[in-house]
């Protein structure tokens, strides 16, 4: 399996989150966004939107992280990454869409690309946009894992799921921005309690910087 | 199973177009986004999120219409509305969520808001905002819809699928916002098929309007 990567992507730090958690052997193709590798005719035949992360196994190129490890997950199917009752599995990808649907797309390079190409707004105000929508989406994070009896040491129960895969980035992207987490204890422990797994660790950026292929 | 509706939200109609094709009868409770009953402390039990739509099905509560949506698909699983081999899955949740990660979140009521009210955009820069972002999704749509064999009749083959559940609601929105999709034929090919369907039409706004509750 290919994974297109660029380690400051924080949809690709999902996809390599599980596929390390799953085990999964895979070779990287890095992208450098500053480059605008990821618009070349090349890569635009296995992921015609141009963005960042796909993956080729074999014959079949996925684009969108979600879909993405929807497809690791029905395909090796150990540890499960969703739970297996349908009231846990709609509560994890709920969560998951929570910071990829809901969040994450109000931060992205592109989106702040716009805003200051627009006119609308210099490099400090673009910086605002992010903290708003990040410190919102987290907050919203905090409140469904504070309010559940579900939430464990981890975001659903005692095992990692699609919820922390979606989590991990998205705190580590607020933190960078600067973000305090004092408000949400949740959500900062189960931060923590991830990073102690060797899955996330070798997923992390820094981890992809200290070890580029 | 109850439906906490907005007959103007994409992802809402996102959910209706699902419950209709499967068949299933939903009671609908209306929220006025205007009035902002859907962050009263009642439907903040239901969705700490505060956002439309959300499911009650019994004791299952579900946020964020891609989570409800697998929900439905997992429950009733006549028509699918996901393909049964890896790679068309792939595919079809690969073009859901490049409606509902990367085009959609950027043209809600509440980042057109947050423009406006921090003094970046008047309402006419909002809407050039939303359009920029409407057009690049849907282009980046056509092109994976024209480059694959897959496309047929609707997204993913001759029946519609959770692709079209995202499309068509996107595309309203599109075009009531005036952008135009000449340079779009599948787009606009795929979308007329869909408006075809009783289950596309029950869903549209239009019909809420006319049909209120």
């Amino acid at each position: 399996m290919i994974l297109h990567d660029y380690y400051r992507s924080t949809s690709a730090f999902r996809v390599r989150i599980a596929l390390n958690l799953k085990g999964v052997e895979y070779e990287t193709k890095i992208h450098d966004l500053d480059q605008q590798t990821n618009r070349s005719e090349d890569y635009l035949k296995v992921n015609a939107f141009g963005l960042i992360p796909a993956i080729e196994d074999g014959e079949v190129h996925i684009a969108q992280s979600g879909a993405i490890i929807e497809y690791i997950e029905e395909k090796f199917s150990h540890p499960a990454l969703l739970p297996s009752d349908p009231k846990g599995r709609a509560r994890v990808r709920s969560l998951f869409n929570q910071v990829a649907c809901d969040t994450h797309p109000l931060t992205t390079r592109r989106v702040a690309n716009y805003l200051q190409h627009s006119n609308y707004a210099t490099e400090n105000d673009a910086r605002t946009w992010k903290l708003a929508w990040l410190r919102e989406g987290l907050m919203g994070m905090e409140k469904v894992l504070a309010s559940d009896f579900c939430t464990g040491e981890f975001c659903h129960g005692d095992q990692p799921s699609l919820a922390d895969i979606a989590l991990v980035p998205q705190v580590y992207s607020a933190l960078s921005l600067g973000l305090q987490l004092d408000d949400m204890p949740n959500v900062s422990r189960i931060y923590s309690a991830c990073l102690e797994l060797p899955a996330f660790q070798k997923a992390h950026p820094d981890s992809c910087v200290s070890n580029p292929h």
